[in-house]
């Protein structure tokens, strides 16, 4: 390879959370960075948008092949501005996004942040692989990430991925890894969502999301709930072709 | 039907908007209604959710057959709530959300909140249905709905939707409608995203969110975008098995 790669790298933690140190660590050696993140904590965000309020950028940092900009937006508008602003001479090679502090696997992909920042690499043409550890801890050990980073990132860039695609990639809570297993998305589902308390100035109700996320097919051994739980790197393939193509034809009988 | 039907009723324009109100108004004498909207707009939240701060809910009409909520949280965040706190004795026999005011066809389904709500349904195990009209005056007139909101809710719920489904449902801003096509969601991308001006105190540069949606594929006349534009009622129906099912085994050569 010729060029050094160059990748778009955000998050959903913000720009100063130790995941997204780790990647640019670990990276920084191979690949030239541009990193657009959030300028604090938005998990949950979604593919969520800024569109009521103008959303602005800050250079936190630059050096020779890295520069760090702190987004007031949402992880999607990280992406977004990134590509519509930031990156005019040079296309990204890739988008990664994380390392996210939590397990985004199965159906919590839908609420990341983490994979709202690779869906809108996709959105623009551009292979994208979000990484995620299941540890919530600020302070968690991303050190036996490492190796792994390195090799899916350069195998997404050397084959590419077919449009309107990415990988979202989530590491168990417990190292040395068994290894690599490629997935489907699980099926399950969330229980108890809200914790109620009472407002203490009126006594009036308040609800905190929490909640258990419960394996609806802990049998089956091809989906990403069952490789974290048996100590492998789950990589998932997802796409933002959400037609449910087989419902089409089935559909067309009734309208 | 022995009983009336119950919905759950949603929408990301908040529950004063008026598409929500022609929803009520043309399913409240065939339906028992719950409604729980956000208490202002919330548009392009996707399937965020709220979870650094604890959200609330405020009972803003009580009829016979109908309660509306006001919620402080976003289109998933009022659905979860709807289901956790609010429908003790009686599961909806269907989730209803918006009727959007704009376009949530194509690509635009994976930033809407008026989706994110339709999903959260999905994910309780509720089959669910989102409305558009691709008009975002808010002061749009969706009578020319009416008939066609009443046959595809009945149509739900009598034929069900499979596990994980749900229906994407967007009307032509200009009516009478041609009739309803069933189809696939249009590969379309957004350009020219951000507009920058500069913030008067300071004079540093802002971005406020903007673009044009480009259909990449105009010559398929099987996508929603396709329907839309030759004056046709476009039924999508999406699931949330985002797993890119054909790249499974491909990559499993790879890993």
């Amino acid at each position: 390879m010729k060029q050094r790669p160059f990748l778009l790298l955000s998050n959903d933690d913000g720009y100063a959370a130790k995941g997204i140190a780790a990647l640019i660590d670990t990276l920084r050696p191979l690949c030239d960075l541009l990193v657009v993140a959030p300028d604090g904590a938005r998990s949950g965000m979604s593919m969520a948008m800024t569109t009521s309020v103008p959303v602005t950028l800050r250079l936190v940092r630059k050096e020779r092949g890295l520069k760090v900009y702190a987004c007031s937006g949402t992880p999607t508008d990280c992406v977004k501005l990134a590509v519509a602003q930031l990156v005019k001479g040079r296309r990204p090679d890739l988008v990664v996004s994380g390392i996210n502090h939590g397990d985004n696997s199965s159906v919590n992909s839908h609420y990341s942040g983490t994979m709202g920042a690779a869906y809108e690499g996709v959105m623009h043409g551009i292979p994208a692989v979000a990484f995620s550890l299941c540890d919530f801890d600020p302070d968690a050990d991303f050190s036996p990430l490492r190796p792994y980073l390195i090799d899916i990132v350069f195998k997404a860039i050397a084959a590419g991925l077919p449009p309107m695609t990415c990988l979202n990639v989530n590491f168990p809570n417990v190292a040395p890894y068994k290894g690599v297993r490629v997935c489907r998305m699980a099926r399950t589902h969330w229980e108890n969502e809200f914790a109620r308390t009472r407002r203490p100035n009126t006594g009036s109700y308040v609800y905190w999301l929490t909640g258990d996320r419960v394996d609806d097919e802990p049998q089956a051994d091809d989906t990403d709930a069952w490789a974290l739980a048996h100590g492998y790197v789950a990589v998932t393939p997802e796409t933002l072709d959400v037609t449910a193509h087989g419902l089409v034809e089935v559909l067309k009988g009734s309208f």
